[in-house]
């Protein structure tokens, strides 16, 4: 890797929004993929994303903006991929251009709906790319506080560690301390376990449930945490450490949570799909419930998850939140 | 233990009217003892304490309410110690009744500043109680969420787990639920260690850190307080369980929290003497921070422990507390 590595960074969300400025930082050549010819547009003229954290300002000569996957895709190294899982199989549909020679890290919290993978086996089953060019990126971040350069700690993880070391290198500043891990599977795993649990806080706090019960449910979450990544993928790993507790907490305890917001319209008595509406979005714990659920059912060594189960028949079963929660604190301790 | 066992209440502030009020559920005699003849004047004639958690009713018919400790102490079986620490020798220093043939139970969280112990230690090692006869009532439990009878978990801890079963079962009701536990030395350091993190936790807000960098302290938190206790006390524990985890996490987010709120003060200019003065209370931590740091020093099998460091060093180094975090954030990950 002698010369410099073209960075591409796959989604206009807010989370794509943030890492581009994170890069910004260091880079002076970024590829920036964005469905909105509008947006891309706009970010010419005002140097802000219209939709995303747009008290963001860009140098946008250091960017190369196009709504042209294959554009983005072929002229980069390393690709960053921040599109929502739900999104992600139709907008690499679009693709001609081969990923076999690229460096992926995923940003993605969440499964893939059609493959039931998370992201990284997504690549690695799908598109043939080796673990070893396979990485993830993950919090505890809200891209919120990116915007607003508060001091952030980020995960990234690789069975390569140079490459993390790499990316980890490109994303620090003076407001983003980096983290090497070599466990992509559990990392990932967390990222979207944390938004079925922030939709439990959520629903909890709904439901009028305080903030002891809140501890409870967070402790107990850890730990149903560590046996579910345990029975996927055993390896050492301390739950405990920012990329796995850390992003749990950040999701479960924060008022910038989408997930804990669609958790609480639940717990007051909206249905599900009022609260989608009402929200104009889906939560990334809805689908990730769903995943968790199926994966539960395959897997042979089942552990015991109660919170994802009471999550699932709220949310898929129609079940009455408040009959199930009370259920539920029985089983917690 | 065929008879049934009077239960003695020690200590007339939030956490003792707290456990009054859980036990009169259950029991049609408790003894409680409160150095305030005022508040049991008014105890008598309104049914509640005029000074702590006021909204809650008592029937009073159930109380034996006095401010002689001897009184009590005598009177009762097992007494439920939830005096601060700060205060607990001066008011044994009144007795003149034995306590060898009680079982003792600490609600206190902190360390007993004339020996250094916390407070199972100190019962042991000063009035040679010994540890079959001790026992630990800890939360994630604020008083305030108890007065309004919202679900909340205690963890009760006793060498000898009959006891603790005992204990448990006059506390638990349609709000309270309980756990046993046998580990009354891991459980106390908890309790104590997690007032220093929750000031930690309100110095970071008061400097303007957010909730990214909040969930990063709290992960490292939980790594440190598993160091320090197992320095002290090695055993089988898993420190995500509710009275580990649990507890640091509804005192380090809370906003009822008085640790938290002092740390924000200081985080926010105030100085230490200023900020006692301004909540006109010492908040838990303060002594703690010092008791922790002195127990550390001692400690030939020194863990890292940069969080209570830190906060040491502001609370009783006058060191200025935005540089000594901006040190402490490059040590945490």
């Amino acid at each position: 890797m002698g010369d410099k590595l073209r960075f591409g960074i796959l989604g206009g969300g807010s989370w794509g929004t943030a890492l581009v400025k994170m890069l910004s930082e260091n880079l002076e050549d970024i590829a920036w993929y964005m469905r909105s010819e509008s947006a891309i547009a706009h970010l010419h003229h005002e140097g802000n994303n219209p939709n995303y954290l747009s008290s963001v300002q860009f140098d946008v000569s250091k960017l190369e903006l196009s709504n042209d996957i294959n554009h983005i895709v072929a002229s980069s190294d390393i690709l960053i991929f921040a599109i929502p899982s739900a999104f992600l199989e139709s907008e690499l549909g679009g693709l001609t251009v081969p990923l076999a020679n690229k460096i992926i890290f995923s940003a993605i919290k969440g499964i893939v709906p059609e493959s039931g993978l998370i992201v990284g086996e997504h690549f690695h089953e799908h598109y043939k790319i080796p673990f070893k060019n396979i990485g993830v990126i993950t919090g505890p971040c809200h891209a919120e506080e990116v915007a607003l350069e508060r001091l952030s700690y980020l995960t990234i993880a690789c069975a390569d560690e140079s490459k993390a070391e790499l990316v980890a290198n490109e994303l620090k500043s003076h407001y983003i301390r980096t983290k090497i891990s070599d466990d992509i599977i559990g990392t990932e795993y967390a990222a979207m376990l944390k938004n079925i649990y922030a939709i439990a806080a959520g629903i909890a706090h709904g439901l009028g449930y305080g903030d002891n019960f809140q501890s409870v449910l967070m402790s107990n979450a850890i730990r149903e945490m560590k046996r579910f990544i345990d029975s996927v993928y055993k390896m050492k790993r301390n739950i405990n450490n920012s990329a796995y507790l850390g992003d749990l907490l950040v999701t479960g305890y924060s008022t910038f949570s989408r997930n804990r917001m669609f958790g609480n319209m639940i717990g007051k008595g909206y249905t599900v799909k009022s609260a989608m509406m009402e929200m104009n979005m889906v939560a990334e714990g809805y689908y990730a419930t769903k995943s968790a659920h199926l994966l539960h059912e395959k897997n042979e060594k089942k552990s015991k998850t109660p919170i994802i189960n009471a999550v699932y028949q709220v949310l898929y079963q129609e079940k009455n939140p408040k009959k199930v929660f009370r259920k539920l604190t029985e089983r917690l301790d």
